[in-house]
């Protein structure tokens, strides 16, 4: 089966010049959507709840009344956004199969822009884990091969776009969530400055790691689907004195650090996809380690499940048996770490972030592959590459917390591969609030990549 | 013994038309806290270091070269601030008795000011306490009654100014160490906002309660002395964008809360004492209660165990024998604490700061007494005031602990008082970051009261 890239600029001048009609792309999204359904990339997709949209947006095309360039536009919405419409259930037994009578400040953003919620997308349980195999609604399965893992959380998001069933859909991100998926299905994702957009009313995992984020089909469509997640939102206290989006100036040959090193290992697949990708972008590049690289990740561990039993303290408590066996098991580990671990975790990552910070010194960006390794079959329980053998869990977020412990600004793009092989993503990390800079080097080099395609 | 009371502003004035040199202040000064050697206010004082500095202070103004209005003024220093020519051992045995190399930033700002470092106070040890009862250099005492504590921690620099050996000392205030022994002792003393006043050089109680401010003989010295404390120092992070300070304008006649009710009792010689000088002060007043006062207090004592715990597990680890038996009880319960109690304490601090803001709405205060007592006698272990029956520890802390856990910026100020009677203070608790107006509001008052004495 094909895989389509319709990206969200060629709809938007599709519907622009009148070649294509908001319902025309509805019903094409909801045809590839069951054409694609093997995938189980959608939790919920209603076709008149989407239909309606697509006539309004059609009717205000015509009576001259555009909201915005991506009225009509159809978006897919990960299942831990509230929805006015659909249920939330974070993919969880925990949560009623209701609509919840809000939407997601960037949900509302979006609609009042015009976009048009096909539905909402598969994803691990809670966001709790990146590989999408663990789901109330069942695993998810890559459109470039069915017999192997979409990663996750952001999952069902991940291959909806890359079978282009929508041009861009709705990730979260506390340790890849958004990049993971992104790079193992072959499509854009980015992962914002801890604090830039809105989390209100996405359902939390971890408050001081989560981030929320589009997922899309090019890089474009990424600078389109920003200014509906960026800027201050009083329900998100961490938004404030966040900036809106600014238009992104053209970047000049970026200057780019390759973290390298003991915790840092990839497969020679993945490096040489890597190395290949960044002597063709013709970017300046030099190679650094980072050190203590576990000492980070324990500090992140202890943060991401510390913060996720409080948060789910009063429901576990009430009824463990609603969540996974692995979701109880990290609630637990949670539940167990003392003050003086957390206060101990928040300290490292202080050292992290002036870590970081030091070593990006005037450099444009960090660079590392997303992921350590190709999208894993469904069945492998672990992963071996470099020396290393390690959990899938833990192969799907080997690099990506990172940015997330540190907050600074994260995005994956897919790099050149020879046809027939496993997608391959490259990511760049920028400086924290300094979205627009990084997105302005990796437009600078995707178009070096596409050139040479 | 007299009280003497020489303001700052007064000393600054003797300087200026020569009718005083800093040597005679110098000299003055030494010669009081000699005096007044049984207070066990000064746990430093070299003469030779003293009137190097002064000699100094006298030359530059001679050569027309004086750094400051404040160049040649004495100033005590809370033996918790580094300094370079005096030992810094917050008056513990875990620290040795030397001079630590270094001045924290706001002696170094006072120092390129020309202040003259007078001496180190004597202090509760490592600040953990509020009686200065607990201290390595023994109890300190009270100068309006020898019998009775000064409160702390910074009950050193309470009984210096407050016996005018000193007109302005520091203190630092983690659950109300500066405001407690101004109260007490009968002097003006602020705890700004948080993250307006460097603590760099200041050894942490708990850094996310921790304050410096100063305490001095004259509401007028707090403006004076406060320009050393606020802005910017990349050595705080809690500083970053932090404003210097501002001139304090004049304030019209206040609109002021006084809080009351469960949690809120004082004793009945304290509550007249302040509904007198309300009345007197012609300051607009309603009354209102806070609830959840008990959570509240539970958070802040959990933050406060927690992170003094972490701050303290080496040096405890290895010689938990250097402590007091009351601290080493402290730290063993901070280092009990779960993470997800230190998450619940965070949570409640966050509702505390909502409901602070919202019952203060567009009024200009919060006013509380300072303390439900007067200064306690030294042999006093309990405390009973309006049905309540609390330890004389949490007797000092009683009030103040709230302005911590908000971080909103504090002051107490003396009242009015009967000749023989003992001091009791108003306090007063203004918006984050609005430190200059919360002057203006108690300098309104403080007229109005001392035209009434």
């Amino acid at each position: 089966m094909t895989i389509a890239h319709d990206s969200m600029s060629s709809q938007i001048a599709a519907l622009a010049d009148g070649s294509r009609t908001a319902s025309s792309l509805a019903e094409a999204a909801l045809g590839r959507a069951k054409a694609f359904s093997d995938l189980n990339a959608f939790v919920a997709v209603d076709e008149p709840i989407v239909m309606r949209q697509a006539r309004a947006a059609d009717q205000r095309r015509r009576l001259g009344r555009r909201l915005s360039p991506i009225d009509g536009i159809p978006i897919a919405v990960k299942d831990n956004y509230l929805t006015i419409d659909y249920p939330t259930t974070a993919c969880s037994n925990a949560l009623p199969f209701e609509p919840s009578g809000e939407d997601a400040t960037v949900v509302a953003n979006l609609r009042r822009a015009g976009a048009v919620v096909l539905g909402k997308t598969n994803m691990h349980e809670w966001a709790y884990g990146a590989t999408n195999s663990t789901s109330s609604f069942g695993a998810t399965r890559n459109p470039h091969d069915r017999n192997r893992i979409t990663g996750g959380s952001s999952g069902g998001s991940g291959a909806a776009v890359a079978a282009g069933i929508v041009s861009a859909a709705l990730g979260s991100d506390t340790g890849g969530s958004v990049r993971i998926p992104s790079a193992a299905c072959g499509i854009y994702g980015f992962k914002p400055s801890y604090g830039r957009a809105s989390r209100h009313g996405v359902l939390p995992l971890s408050w001081s790691l989560d981030a929320p984020g589009p997922m899309t089909a090019s890089l474009e469509d990424i600078s389109l689907i920003l200014p509906y997640f960026f800027g201050q939102d009083a329900r998100d206290p961490a938004t404030d004195g966040a900036k809106p989006f600014q238009e992104a100036r053209s970047s000049g040959r970026p200057r780019l650090i390759h973290l390298v090193g003991p915790g840092l290992e990839r497969s020679n697949e993945v490096d040489g996809t890597l190395r290949a990708a960044l002597d063709a972008s013709d970017a300046s590049v030099r190679e650094s380690t980072l050190d203590h690289m576990d000492s980070y990740f324990a500090a992140w561990e202890a943060i991401l499940h510390c913060e996720a039993s409080a948060y789910h303290v009063q429901r576990s408590n009430a009824d463990m048996s609603a969540y996974s066996t692995v979701t109880q098991a990290h609630l637990v580990a949670g539940g167990m770490l003392s003050g003086l671990d957390l206060i101990k975790a928040q300290r490292i990552r202080s050292h992290l972030v002036e870590t970081l910070t030091r070593g990006l010194g005037d450099w444009d960006a960090l660079v590392l592959p997303t992921l350590p390794i190709v999208a894993p079959r469904e069945d492998e329980e672990w992963q071996e590459f470099s020396g290393r053998r390690v959990t899938t869990q833990d192969s799907m977020t080997w690099f990506c917390w990172i940015g997330n412990l540190a907050g600074f600004p994260c995005i994956s793009i897919p790099m050149p591969r020879e046809p027939g092989l496993m997608p391959v993503g490259m990511m760049l990390m920028g400086r924290p609030g300094e979205d627009e800079a990084l997105l302005a080097v990796a437009e600078w080099i995707d178009k070096k990549l596409k050139r040479n395609v």
